[in-house]
């Protein structure tokens, strides 16, 4: 079982909308609402390719129920932790006349140490039972940089292997507890890095420094260029044909694809082709945290992975 | 009692941006919830001002929980038919950098024939104990147009006068009905004449042609040049001094000034004086269905009212 972590879950709300008036009021065409935060994306992701998962979150209010419902409608294995604070939502405001996409992400509620040590003993429970564990997306406010270290360091005690998909201090102070992969994408490692990356080389050095400081392997996406490997056994680049869509979400099914390759222990050149085409098939769907199987299969078919040589640098 | 009824109420959600990208990623530095609507603003307008009354609406779902819960936690009393579809949202974003709100205002749930006849049976239990009924806002899809009329003519029959505040056919349809008041706006008037009306001539000949359709009286909001009552005893033009603020919700403060009004037997002068005033009190306010008693004051002792003669047009 892969153990999959949403401690900031949202409701995702889209309005679709023909024209936008910016100072007005606008009447939506369509509104779609769908369970989201990186954490679920990657669980519907895991559980949409036959992997057994579960969830494990915080969630509370009228918006937690609503996500709660949602994800039992969806057959996603879950279990919350309960808070006092109403579960975030994020709006999208879709113009297609404009061909533009506005997020609004709400922070989330305030979590208490009380309601985190809920939450840990669930994870706890989970862990004995669970291959690996995925730690994915923004803190909520109320809990330390710290967290995912924290968790990072019971899964290791328990034997259990880590994802972290993260930015910012909890990635920095995750790093050092151990995980088994960290997958940042670039505009996250430039941060963590504090300087701009221009160029695979820039890209390498700047995983390796994190390797150093403590993840066994550092996978970095690129967007449209892929994403770049650098792991004990060698470093590779995995780069799909391009694919038109939305790339909400495509970080998401690549850490899904990272993970299951953990867990099967699949050779790493198989796993990050498996990675840049899950995520490039999550491009094309229209929905974060959703792909097509046949768009999987064509984009497996087009990845090209090169083996990196770090003498290739000055 | 004064009688609110609320067919399709909705969670008013406002993320306030410093600045907003259209074409990116928000995170907006504050995040405000209220039940709203137009006539839970009519409802919390009367109730703030001591008045008795009971808000008849339908809800449903996670959101109409949530509106539930809020309106409880205000202390106005209401009853709910429940429905099966989930109660609209509406989101304002407010960008303070160019000064300009956006407003997306989702359609609202399906209602069934089924859903409306409970809604229907806690309607006329209410009546009885009435003084008024208050017809506010847009119809959840579903509903058919002359909802409005049916609900005026089951008043009638009770022998409680309704103010009426809609657009399009339930306007059209709800004057036909003998409403003791129609509240139009000036965009609504015209949408019924079907034609541009420029100047108080054309608007109060407009007005004019809604009573001899069934209204016992016409008043038309019109914005920053307050309103103009044509009813069977004259016609009167009241207009206060112009205030800053959120038009939002001004309208649904003169209906329940003018079923205030109504239910007290107050002269049209004095009527039509009280309604501009807390219209533009609630212009001053920050929150639609708000204001503060002494910006009401304020506005009441500068609202000029002018007895309009149908002689001084051609």
């Amino acid at each position: 079982m892969i153990l999959v972590v949403a401690l900031n879950p949202a409701l995702d709300v889209t309005h679709q909308l023909s024209h936008v008036d910016w100072a007005g009021v606008n009447r939506p065409d369509a509104v779609h609402e769908q369970p989201g935060g990186k954490g679920l994306n990657v669980a519907r992701v895991l559980h949409a390719g036959g992997s057994d998962v579960l969830l494990a979150g915080l969630a509370g209010g009228h918006t937690g129920n609503e996500l709660k419902a949602a994800l039992g409608a969806a057959h996603v294995p879950a279990v919350f932790a309960d808070i006092a604070g109403e579960t975030r939502r994020t709006f999208a405001i879709v113009d297609s006349e404009r061909a533009q996409t506005a997020m609004f992400n709400e922070p989330g509620p305030v979590v208490s140490e009380a309601e985190y040590a809920a939450f840990a003993a669930l994870f706890g429970e989970a862990l004995p039972r669970s291959s690996a564990v995925v730690l994915s997306g923004s803190l909520p406010p109320g809990l330390p940089a710290r967290t995912y270290a924290r968790l990072i360091t019971m899964a290791a005690e328990a034997g259990v292997p880590t994802l972290l998909d993260a930015s910012g201090d909890p990635l920095r102070f995750g790093v050092a507890a151990g995980p088994a992969i960290v997958k940042p994408n670039l505009a996250e490692l430039e941060v963590i890095a504090g300087q701009p990356l221009p160029g695979d080389c820039a890209v390498v050095a700047a995983a390796a420094d994190l390797r150093a400081f403590g993840a066994d392997a550092v996978v970095v996406t690129l967007g449209t260029d892929g994403l770049l490997a650098v792991t004990g056994e060698g470093s590779w680049h995995a780069r799909p044909e391009p694919v038109a869509g939305n790339p909400t979400g495509a970080g998401d099914a690549a850490a899904a694809a990272l993970v299951h390759g953990l867990v099967e222990g699949t050779p790493w050149p198989d796993r990050v082709r498996h990675a840049a085409a899950l995520g490039a098939a999550a491009v094309a769907a229209q929905v974060a945290g959703e792909y097509a199987p046949a768009d999987y299969e064509r984009a497996l078919a087009s990845v090209r992975v090169t083996s990196w040589e770090q003498s290739s640098c000055h």
